[in-house]
Formats: structure tokens, C-alpha cells, sequence
């Protein structure tokens, strides 16, 4: 029989006891922010858990503090066996059949809050974010769209999970408004560089793994044990500016074409929860080196799908339909690789899959690959799209279909507004 | 006649009353950080200053808690005013006219403490840190080198001050040892790619500013207003391994041939104590966009220094001659450009000027450059290197020649310890 909560949870709700993702929330505007798990249309608050003396397992009974804290950051220090034990902790206090929470209405009323009455905030205070580009099918289609179809993906591709580092200060939780940035764009023969808002505004479909337990710098993390260093995924939404990015990249990588804003979503599921969705992750052909081949070699089968709600309009289309399970490297590889040469990454890091995008048209994780950029524009409900124009919403969903529950991730959102004068 | 302290300066040292740079350090091992001034051979504590009561400006008097932080971040927060009050404060107190500190043995025993009894630690929590490509000659002899003679300089080099964002976590204090980064390399042939330790590991002489009062997301900064932003400078080491930097790099940029460590110097040296060393930019051509274009546009005359003590050896060598002046984008381009999309500035932020090159051979900011990536190795005292080895010495330092006085910024420091087996 499945696990069950005295807690309604509706059966089409991302949030079932099954689940518990973290995040961290404030019950009103002048409370200070506090950890949190999510459970149907509830949060519970952990800080009222942990004042109850309920985290009473060998870890968690002398480091519940971790739940007084502004945000996760103390709690993924301490690493998976306490993430096991607050999960049991947690699932026990929530199901139908353990009366401790259930029958103390005094305690009830002061740990659950209904969702629609609190604040999610930003789960994480982030150190670094990094992000890859993990997708063969994005690869695929960037380097045919901008170098053509002659290999179009770069020969280290395949050898290497590729990524870069992108801004930290800018990352912002599900609901906040992207402003259109203003930058340059290519010179139209010899004239000076375009300079205005950006022409070629667009999203890309990812998620982002949350690190746990970081490394020292100087020690690489094996391949093998670095499932223990990722605490969970969030999904996450790599605004990217196409004009300003293709004007800029070169040699350095993108920079004011990215970093503006990246929305992630407030509910971080946590591995655990993933488990039973784990799938085989692709052959790797060639063979990758040995700091990169791992035993088991993991993806998740995660459904995801962007919406558009274009401005002025009441209703949104979907446009992408992908999964998770498309990426080449995994997140373990993307790990192995990004402290190879002795990088440490710190609790709270945010490292983004890349683009995720999958064979089919259909489920290209971003405008510039559905319109291949902008040469075929989108028909969205009676109007078109090439990029994003000023008004758009952009909703991000993905979730996981179990034997009579969903483990989901919520919703990423974020809405465009035009540029400053 | 010039200010003098009633602590004794020697005429060579880079810290008399007119520098006193920032910096952080512990009294003793178990001691908690608390902020400094450097003077002399000395530092003075600047919680135990707050502590007296002797910050009795406007502004200080109620906000010298900033005093008694582990880093410098709250001070930096608080902006130019506050950094111009603790200035005439600071120069007050340890001028050889006033008696306050002078006369009071308990105070300068508690306050003034022997620099080489100390611990400096990093001043400031960096929470993202970018890295510019503002010299020309580097630009240009890097271009020459990957790309051959014919246009070296990328098109877009001359239009915008060129950046990507680097890793924050592994940003050093000056003095600690880099171990030799392991990672990829460029397959030779149709062989998998190389892996083992960096046979082209490098530095690359910089300077960094350290972000003052950041801006909120969505907000630029002018270019005429963005010097208040920049609380002064140190000097920066970008540790680059130039092999596994060549075969990660496109599309997206550097990543492990960088993210292994970047050693910065322990005092910053403020705006205000460089002002007398103030000169003109290059002027640009083609001219700058309006966003860029700025009614002062400022270089400051530092002269820079790199010695390599190689392996085994007692002394080191100079390798590079050259100077801050050399930048073509100026530190307020450099600001305004990386918020004209709205991206956010914190206080604590650190932007890398890129490395430094003059036009003369001797004034090349990196050994990629110095030996023409390997093909002219350099004579070393008896020796000759390519690339760094392990047990190298690199020291950095930098200063400005006064009227009787030296405005300097002590060393930037590391050794190269061998990759791990
Ligand atoms: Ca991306
Ligand atoms: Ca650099
Ligand atoms: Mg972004
Ligand atoms: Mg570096
Ligand atoms: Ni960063």
C-alpha cells in the first residue's frame, strides 16, 4: 500500500508525502525566512519541528539549528545520511497512521501553512553557479544554426562535459520579473555595434543540481562517490539574450548575454525522492576517460514542458516537451569533471544542466532551436513568436508519474518586462 | 610638508600614511578575523579602534560595527563617504602630530600589531568574481599565438570591455601554495585526449577591483558614477593551465583551466590613496558607445612586477616589467559595461582587469606570452623555463613612486606544489 499522509493531498498534486522537496518561505512579510518542506497545498515549517524537539534521529537530535537558519545551506552540509534521516523523520511525522502531528492541533496549526499564504524565497544562499551543456541534441542544433551542419558539435564535446561559469548575484525564485536587458549586438557592416534591448530575448529549459557536502580545494571528488555531494534539482530557467551573446562570446564565453537573470524553482526534490524515476543514462561512444566513467551511470525520467503565456493573452500554448533523460553526461560526470583539476564547490552551489533538449522538434528546450533562430517563427494560439516580446510568461513544469502520485518540481516562472528607457 | 606617522615607516615600505590599504588578518591562530589598516611593519586593528570609540565621524559613529565583521564587506557596503571619513580618521590618529593613539600605551599595545606576527586572511567574502580582457598587447599576442597574425584582435575587443565570470570559491590568499591543476589536454591524432597534470600551467599578472556599494538587478550603473562604486584595488594572480584551457574553451570559454585557484594580494588599496597617481587613459578609437563614453577617463600609474624563484634556487627573478596604465578599457568602463544589462554588483564583488601587458617584450603579463606558448623558453638565473614547474615562486608586487613615500600593495604570492599521484 502506498505511503499516505493525513494531509489532503490532491492526486494530481506535485507535492504527495512521497516527495517532500526543501525550500524556505516566510509566513508573513515581516517573519524571518525559515526552512520548509512542501506537502500538498501545505508547507511545513521546520523551524516549528525543530523547536518541537521532533528531529530526535542520531544526526538531526544535535543539529536541528540547521532548520533556524535563512536557508538550506547548513542543512546540505551535513550530507546525505542526515538528509535520510530528516526524510524519515518527516515522512513518519506526515503519514495517516502517526499521531504526533496529527492529533496535536496546537502544533499543526503552528507548523502548516497553507502554500497560498506564504513567501517562497531562494532556498540557497549560492556561492557559485556553474552551467553545463550536457544535451547532445542542443549542442547538435547551436553549432549547426550559428557554424552549419559540417560537425557541428565541437570535437571535446564528447570527451568532456563543457560548461562555464555563470553569475551568482542574479539568480532569482520562481515569480520574479526578468526586465529585458540592453546590450550590444553584431555592427550591420561598418556602422558601431547595435545597442538597445535585446532583439533576441529567449529562455532555455534546464534543471540544476543543488551541491551538498562540498570538496577541499585541491581534492577532486570521484566519479563514483558523487552522488553523495548532490542534494537535489530544481528546475531552472537560463535566460539568454541571443544577440548580445553571439556578439560578445568570442573567445570568452557568454557573459551579459546570460547573466541578467536565471530563475530557479523554490522547491528543491532532493535525490531520495528521484530514486524510484532513475533510468540508464545514454552509451557514451567514445568511451569517456576514467575519471569520468562511473559504475552506474544515472539519468532521471523527468517530464518537463515550457508554456508561453503570450502578453495580453489569457491562455498559454506548450511549446516544449522534453525530459531530463535526454542529457549525455550525468550529473555525477558533471561533477567528477568540475573538480578534477581541484576546484571545491561549496553547500549551496548551483551547477545547470544546459539546455535540455530532446531529438524531436518538438522538444527543443529553447526559441533560438524551435525557430531555428528566427527563421521560423511559432504559432502560439492566433499569434507568433521568433523571441520573447515584452509581457510574455514563460512556465517552466516538470514531474515524475509514480503508481498513484507524482513526484514534482512545481513551476519555474518568470514574466518579461521591456526595458529601462 | 608630507604627512608622517608617529609609527616608524621606512622610506622603502609600501605602507606609510598615505596607502593605509585594508585587509583582514587574526592576531593569534584562535583569534576571530577582525578588519586592518596596514602601516609601516605594523597593523592596526580597527575593531579595537571601533572599540575605543575613535571612529567619531558622522557617518562612523553609528555604524562602526562594520568594524567588528570578519571581512570588509559591511564597510565596503557603505560607500565612498564612509570610506573618506575613516581615511581622515585613520590619518589622524597615527599622525605623528596627534597624541591619541600616540600617548596611549594600553591602545597601541591592544591596536598596533607587528605585521609578522599576524595572519592575514582573504578581506572580503567574494561572492561572484569576473574576470576582464582589458590589454590590448595581451589581447593582441594571444590572438597572434591561437590565431595567427591576420587580425589577432577579435572584431568586438575594440566595442566592449571583454569579461566572463571566474570562480569565486577558489580565490586564494597570497602565500598559499597552488597544487598543479590535473584535467585534459588536446588529443594528439585520433588518441584519446591527454589527461595528467598541466604541462603549461601559468600565471597571469593582474589587478583586481573590489566592489564598493553594488546595484540592484535591473539597475545599470553610469560610467560617470561608477568610481563610486570601486573601493579599491589589489593585485591578482589568474593562475591558467594553457593546455587544458586550449581544449575546453570553445564555445563557452575558460573553466578548469582557470576555476583551480586565483591567489590575490591581503591589502587593498583604496581609490582615494591612488588618486595622486591618477593619469590618462589610452584614448579609444574607434570612439566608445554612449554608455561607455565618459567625461574622466582614468588610469592610474602603477608600476608591476613579476618574479619567478624558480624550483631549488635562493633567488628570484624578474620576468615581467610592466604597468596598470597599460589597460585600454578603464575600471568605470568596465563597470558600467557590466551592468548596462541590468546584471546586479554586490559589495565584495572582484573584477579582474585581465592580465597586464605592456607593448615591450619585457612587460608580457604571462609566460604564454613571455615564451610565445613554449617556443622561446626564458632564461632563468642559470635555468630556463617554458611553463611553471613545481616548487616555482611567483611573486607579484606593485607600487606608486610619491614625493618621499610609496603607495605599494605589498606581494602576491605563490608556489606550485606537484599534482596529486
Ligand atoms: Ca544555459
Ligand atoms: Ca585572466
Ligand atoms: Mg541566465
Ligand atoms: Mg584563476
Ligand atoms: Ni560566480
Amino acid at each position: 500500500m502506498a505511503l499516505k499522509s493525513f494531509i489532503e493531498v490532491r492526486p494530481d498534486s506535485h507535492f504527495p508525502i512521497q516527495n517532500l522537496p526543501y525550500g524556505v518561505f516566510k509566513p508573513s512579510p515581516n517573519s524571518p525566512p525559515r526552512p520548509a518542506v512542501a506537502i500538498g497545498d501545505y508547507v511545513l515549517d521546520l523551524s516549528e519541528i525543530a523547536s518541537a524537539g521532533l528531529f530526535d534521529g542520531p544526526i538531526l537530535k544535535n543539529s536541528s539549528d540547521c532548520f533556524h537558519e535563512p536557508n538550506l545551506n547548513k542543512f546540505l552540509a551535513l550530507g546525505r545520511p542526515a538528509w535520510k534521516e530528516a526524510r524519515t523523520t518527516l515522512q513518519k511525522l506526515l503519514s495517516s497512521t502517526e499521531p504526533t502531528l496529527r492529533d496535536n492541533a496546537d502544533l499543526r496549526r503552528k507548523s502548516l501553512v497553507p502554500m497560498e499564504n506564504v513567501e517562497v524565497l531562494l532556498p540557497i544562499a549560492i556561492g557559485d553557479y556553474t552551467d553545463f551543456f550536457s544535451s547532445m541534441n542542443h549542442a547538435k542544433n547551436c553549432g549547426t544554426i550559428f557554424r552549419g551542419p559540417q560537425n557541428p558539435i565541437p570535437a571535446n564535446w564528447f570527451h568532456l562535459p563543457i560548461a562555464y561559469h555563470g553569475r551568482a548575484s542574479s539568480i532569482v525564485i520562481s515569480g520574479t520579473d526578468i526586465i529585458r536587458p540592453r546590450g550590444q549586438g553584431h555592427p550591420a557592416g561598418n556602422s558601431p555595434p547595435y545597442f538597445g534591448p535585446s532583439l533576441k530575448l529567449d529562455y532555455e529549459m534546464e534543471m540544476a543540481a543543488v551541491v551538498g557536502p562540498g570538496n577541499e580545494l585541491g581534492k577532486p571528488v570521484d566519479v563514483n562517490q558523487a552522488a553523495d555531494h548532490i542534494f537535489g534539482l530544481v528546475l531552472m530557467n537560463d535566460w539568454s539574450a541571443r544577440d548580445i551573446q553571439a556578439w560578445e562570446y568570442v573567445p570568452l564565453g557568454p557573459f551579459l548575454g546570460k547573466n541578467f537573470g536565471t530563475t530557479i524553482s523554490p522547491w528543491i526534490v532532493t535525490l531520495e525522492a528521484l530514486e524510484p524515476f532513475s533510468c540508464d543514462a545514454p552509451k557514451q561512444e567514445p568511451q569517456p576517460l576514467p575519471y569520468l566513467a562511473e559504475k552506474i551511470s544515472k539519468n532521471y525520467d523527468i517530464s518537463l514542458e515550457v508554456k508561453i503565456k503570450p502578453a495580453g493573452q489569457k491562455d498559454s500554448s506548450v511549446i516544449t516537451k522534453t525530459n531530463f533523460n535526454h542529457l549525455y553526461w550525468t550529473l555525477t560526470q558533471q561533477v567528477a569533471h568540475h573538480t578534477i583539476n581541484g576546484c571545491n564547490l561549496r553547500p549551496g552551489d548551483l551547477l545547470g544542466t544546459g539546455t535540455i533538449s530532446g531529438p524531436e522538434p518538438e522538444s527543443f528546450g529553447c526559441l533560438l532551436e524551435l525557430t531555428w533562430n528566427g527563421q521560423k517563427p511559432l504559432s502560439l494560439n492566433g499569434t507568433t513568436r521568433k523571441f520573447l516580446e515584452d509581457g510574455d510568461e514563460v512556465i517552466i513544469t516538470g514531474s515524475c508519474k509514480g503508481d498513484g502520485y507524482t513526484v514534482g518540481f512545481g513551476t519555474c516562472e518568470g514574466k518579461i518586462l521591456p526595458s529601462l528607457p
